[in-house]
């Protein structure tokens, strides 16, 4: 049996970033993952990126749609869904390379398979082809992501009742889009199918959009995808789904209307952790709520047991996991000296308008909050776009900077400013000292921190 | 004779904020400038927002033309400017009643009209109805900014030898356009021309584009631009103009070629200051070359008469004006204790690929450089866009970050991350340990800092 000092589980940005850390760190390392064409993880195959590449053909195609405010005559034709897919998929296909050889260049052993515990130290990998591998870890970090969570009462067909796995390989353009649950996901397909011309209805659970984030944000945003067009419906939910010569029939719990009708319905109600082939009981690690519980060192409850990403049920980001894998790898080799932080991890969602936070975002004793709805920017003006929304928490007595909420224009690449500010203790004296250039989006920072325009 | 602490010259950036700071600090102020028309100044009415505009609609319809590489079929017409610049116009009308509200709410004195200095701490205002008007200033600030400069040999006509305040107007699209000049403002019209789907040849006299700036950007901002069409040539200048048939028909100095026909030339090298109508002589103020010499307090050789924004030769850009508006306010209030740094301030081309760059990007003894030419970023395949070029420039001994240069989508708002950096002296390894949102443009610089992708 070969033996290693590390196993990881799962090739998405949690496992890939812990191997190559490791793998610098001198570490002899095996990672394994379900297949070939899932190298990169949910992250590049079915998640972050294609999402990114459909939501920069939306946003052209939007603007075409909309080129009369920029004094431009632009005819787009119906969005074709499967020449749209296909250009996605060219994408994905030179990810997948960049990625392949980055685990070349680590020389890490790479196992393609279904990967289960034998033991505390033992997985055994269930082949393509039928055969079977045992191999021995010191450590092993779990990374093996998650899944889309589906409705108690509906299964997903992936032609009516979809979900965003099988939104992304859908190539039929639905008139009217039903979008359950309004969290990142959502908010994401909300963008991209309204732009691309269907009529969507966004249903969440929840009093807000965005339920991970404070209420203003999930308010403001629900506002400017009112402008676009979009029908947001906030606390409520669906009582029952039935499907009747093509179309879906929903009715929602507690109403005693019609049922409404739809082509498609995207269920995008959270995602449940890649758990079940892990036979975790034969190492005996431990889960809380589904998900595999973890301390600040990202250990399980067997202490040679990491898990990262998706699979411990924190944040389920994408760069979460990578820089929990990156902790994770730290931890094997000095010794559980890191603790996870997720103050410092940026929230992103790349709907129109983009929305991104960091740190913490609460109205609490002792913290003082500076704050525009909607900030006055020339820039906003000559860019044809809906005023940004900011919030900056800061505590009172040092100034010290400790949480945003952004919603605008280029918000996930702004954030970063923030960001730094935040793991750094920078002060809202600090920002407001600093010069912006002119006329950007980030200057929004100085004008909500100085509260003037 | 009406008498104010503080009498401001110029109504754009530099004055504006100057006014803003002093009638905040309770200072007696009046703003004089030259017409209603011309409220916020170059900026706003032939600069920063005018472009930025039109650099918008050169981005949906490049966007548009190129609908192919995302999978869609969108079909632009011909760009009509008169169109596009009708809705320039409405946008700026919206930018001069936002300045009109920021300067009804400070409550100084504007007056319209041709400012003249009579004395040390007189200034005589002409305005358009003929009646002059002498005012009184215990304090006078400069801020009358720049205009375009012509070639020596060649007078701008509007239709075939533009200025930048020509091109703005012009409502012909060239087949062929010449662009003299490869500083921030040739560098956009040439995004904005390429866009609308001119043939641009843009010529610069140095051996670089954005010669302000290292060598590095100015070459790998021409291999962007002639990866897009554009025709650039370095170290050349014009030897000759000469208009026939309705074209131009251009000539190198030290060619023995045929001459190039264009149908437009844009003029893009170099602002003069609008010093002629101040009468400096009459108060002693000193040029130098041009431009009102100031020292680090921006004063100038008149110690109560202080020059902000283009008017002192200085950083050339709107919100450098601004902050030496606000620092001279200051120092006048609080006796010239602040000193201007532009190390600070962030200087950015708002072309396509975006350029910004901060502090200090040279390569010196005792500082190390980490860059890449090209960064890999998957993001930067599913937008479709050129790879982001990056350097970074820290200190050997301390690791404290100084100066950076990129180029790439969004430049302009991520630089602001790099601007606190430097500002707050933090370090390398300070960026080395931010976790960056995937995926964003931004985390090129987690991706230099660590030489990782």
């Amino acid at each position: 049996m070969k033996s290693y000092d590390v196993i990881i589980l799962g090739g998405g940005p949690g496992g890939l970033a812990a191997g190559v850390a490791l793998s610098q760190m001198g570490k002899s390392v095996c990672l394994v993952q379900e297949s070939e064409a899932m190298a990169g993880g949910v992250c590049l195959n079915k998640g972050c990126m294609p999402t990114k590449a459909l939501l920069k053909a939306a946003a052209v195609y939007r603007q075409a749609r909309e080129s009369q405010k920029y004094g431009l005559r632009i005819h787009p034709e119906a969005v074709n869904l499967k020449e749209v897919r296909q250009v996605v998929d060219g994408d994905l296909q030179k990810l997948r390379m960049a990625i392949s050889s980055i685990l070349a260049g680590i020389k890490a052993d790479v196992l393609y398979g279904i990967a289960s515990f034998i033991s505390e130290h033992e997985i055994e990998i269930k082949k393509s082809d039928g055969t079977t591998e045992t191999i021995h870890g010191e450590y092993i970090i779990i990374a093996t992501g998650s899944s889309p969570r589906r409705l108690p009462f509906a299964d997903f067909d992936g032609r009516y009742i979809l979900s965003s796995d099988d939104m992304l390989l859908n190539t039929e353009l639905p008139q009217r889009l039903l979008i359950v649950g309004g969290g990142a996901i959502g908010c994401e397909f909300a963008t991209i199918y309204n732009s691309f011309g269907s009529e969507v209805t966004l249903v969440e659970t929840e009093s807000t959009l965005l339920p991970r984030e404070e209420a203003a944000v999930g308010n403001r945003l629900r506002q400017c995808f009112e402008q676009q067009g979009i029908t947001v419906k906030n606390g409520l939910s669906i009582g029952h789904l039935e499907i009747s010569k093509g179309q879906v029939h929903v009715t929602y719990q507690g109403s005693v209307q019609k049922p409404e009708i739809f082509d498609k319905v995207l269920v995008a109600v959270g995602r449940t952790p890649n758990i079940e082939a892990l036979k975790l009981d034969a190492a005996g690690v431990a889960t809380d709520k589904g998900f595999i519980g973890v301390n600040t060192h990202l250990q399980t409850n067997v202490e040679h047991i990491y898990a990262v990403g998706d699979i411990n049920g924190g944040l389920l980001l994408a760069h979460g996991a990578s820089y929990e894998g990156s902790l994770a790898a730290s931890n094997i080799v000095q010794g559980n000296i890191h603790d996870i932080d997720s103050t410092q991890v940026p929230r992103v969602v790349f709907c129109h308008p983009e929305v991104a936070c960091v740190g913490v975002t609460k109205e609490l004793p002792d913290v003082k909050v500076v704050a525009m709805e909607q900030v006055p920017n020339g820039r906003t003006i000559v860019d044809k776009v809906q005023p940004a929304f900011l919030k900056m928490y800061y505590l009172e007595d040092t100034g010290i900077l400790i949480g945003a909420s952004m919603i605008g224009e280029s918000a996930t690449e702004i954030i970063h400013e923030l960001t730094l500010a935040v793991k750094k203790q920078l002060t809202i004296n600090d920002i407001r000292q600093m010069v912006y250039a002119h006329p950007t989006h980030a200057k929004n920072v100085l004008a909500v921190a100085t509260g003037s325009v």
